[in-house]
């Protein structure tokens, strides 16, 4: 049985969205969850639901790092954080797994630390999973894991998205695409220029250059960016999807004061909502670190805590570090 | 009198948008207009228009740019396109400024050959003004005329976008911010860690680092970045508006089929088609070239057209290219 050690004192609605997450995940996929946190708080929650029959331990950390610590202090410092805990967990192979919804850096830079690279990896990358227009997924990597990338790096990012989307969501032969400002071959920056070639040599499917808009326009499965890039692009969907929001509560109020439009305006907001968020797409995998890490959005609910569970098991059942490190090690793409 | 060229021929809905609002201009702003392109083709859409008393007057340009041609090409290729010879009309000065909806890669590259760079600016950058969520406008420059940039292009921008800020939205001490991935100074990558201090110690409101969110959030006025990251900024923000409007119409057309619903929608698609469209804020101005350029986006109908010629024409009243020389010259930022 898999097992998938969950942070429960990261997000927001921590921990009662990830206790419901847990109970639901061990209850729909098989999986034992271990809840990593304060053990009063955690069991309190708990008694809310567990059925006796669900495979759910709790595991103690005492200290909890905010969404306000700083990434490098909060590990150094915070030695028995529930995210320090969660990933020693998964490098001494207790759990198959780490899932957290706290902060972000936080959780990345302790999973880097504490499980390690893998051999064949230079660089970790973040991965977050976009809806699509054509109804499917698009995986953007890396969001936010780096700053300065060389070409080595986004060809392993293009490596470890492309067997993370075929692991995730099913597909054979994802569709690699290089995110740039021109579709031509010579449309670039230095770096995606340096990547452009030696990516159409790399066993996937690459499709050349794709531009901004293509984050939305389903043209390809994995978009390969130097994490800046990355990050700023995430950033932008969220802050553009919030300000959407606002403005349609806006617009519907100022102009239809009725209950009609308000109703209306709230299923629209709540579909962008969740069509923007990718915590409803199982959250983002920390690709490279010797060890499974998803990690979620700080505004994790309980469905999202259970789709990143259901991520970390499928990681961990098909052995996607194993597929990683076999698969760079064909190719020469070490910096 | 300011006399402003505009580009008849460019556009998706050229001549008519381009000539309604060459007239729209005339009237309101009282500007001189000189409508570059094939004289039977706009004389025929003039005739729609134009009252005896309005200054346009037609300057012939036999060849057309489409959107298809390829920027370099163009420029050498097509030397009467309406572009060249709207270009050259600045050059010459005979126009304070010129403004075009056409193919925006072929119209920098124009632009910056035929009018040349300002002697203390070493790259010229195309600056989008977005709507923002306190009701105002923000900048981002460079969304796109370099691909890698130096410090010393950066702090250019940085100041080049001030200017234009204060000259354009009337504010007199523009809040200036630097596109990065944490607000924190050491967050960023190598150009923007190098642009950080020496961007504070410019003579501008440097208010520290934004993140992709902030594009919206009106924290800031200018927003300071390569034209690798603000290319796919922009693209990013045109594309998801325009799948957030698919959304919309595709969740009230399934959920609610009654006129109602159809109707809400209709009017929140176009606000927030309108809210994302820099052509209502007047265009794109190429910053740093010796004249006036202001380009529109290819959808403008009339009333992005005669904002843009606004701008222009303010932008020309000011003497922004005079501004420009003299505080670049008090810094110490060229390459």
């Amino acid at each position: 049985m898999i097992t998938i050690a969950v942070d429960a004192m990261g997000g927001d609605h921590a921990p009662r969205s990830e206790v419901e997450g847990s109970v639901l995940a061990a209850q729909e996929y098989g999986v034992r969850v271990l809840l990593v946190g304060q053990p009063n708080v955690i069991r309190a929650e708990l008694a809310r639901h567990s059925p006796p029959t669900v495979p759910i331990e709790i595991v103690p950390a005492s200290e909890v790092i905010t969404m306000e610590d700083h990434p490098a202090q909060a590990f150094r410092r915070k030695k028995d954080s529930s995210v320090h805990v969660g990933a020693r967990l998964v490098k001494d192979r207790v759990a198959d797994g780490f899932v957290s919804a706290g902060n972000t850096g936080a959780v990345m830079t302790t999973a880097k630390f504490i499980m390690g690279t893998l051999s064949s990896v230079d660089r970790v990358a973040l991965a977050a999973p976009f809806p699509n227009a054509r109804g499917g997924v698009s995986v953007l990597l890396d969001v936010g894991a780096n700053v300065d990338s060389k070409p080595e790096h986004l060809l392993q990012f293009g490596v470890m998205g492309e067997i993370y989307y075929r692991v995730t969501f099913g597909s054979r032969k994802p569709r690699v695409g290089l995110l740039s400002v021109g579709e031509e071959e010579i449309k670039g920056n230095e770096l995606t220029r340096a990547v452009y070639d030696r990516l159409k040599a790399l066993p996937v499917h690459f499709v050349g250059n794709v531009e901004g808009g293509d984050l939305f326009s389903g043209k390809v499965d994995v978009i390969v960016c130097d994490g800046f890039v990355g990050n700023i692009a995430l950033k932008i969907c969220e802050g553009l999807a919030m300000e959407v929001m606002k403005f349609l509560r806006k617009t519907y109020k100022s102009s239809f004061a009725s209950q009609v439009g308000y109703l209306l305006s709230k299923g629209a907001m709540k579909g962008i909502r969740q069509t923007m968020d990718y915590s409803e797409y199982g959250g983002a995998p920390l690709l490279g670190v010797r060890g499974v890490c998803v990690i979620g959005h700080g505004r994790s609910n309980a469905n999202a805590v259970k789709n990143a569970i259901r991520v970390a098991a499928g990681l961990a059942r098909a052995r996607i570090n194993e597929r990683i490190e076999q698969e760079l090690s064909l190719t020469q793409v070490k910096a």
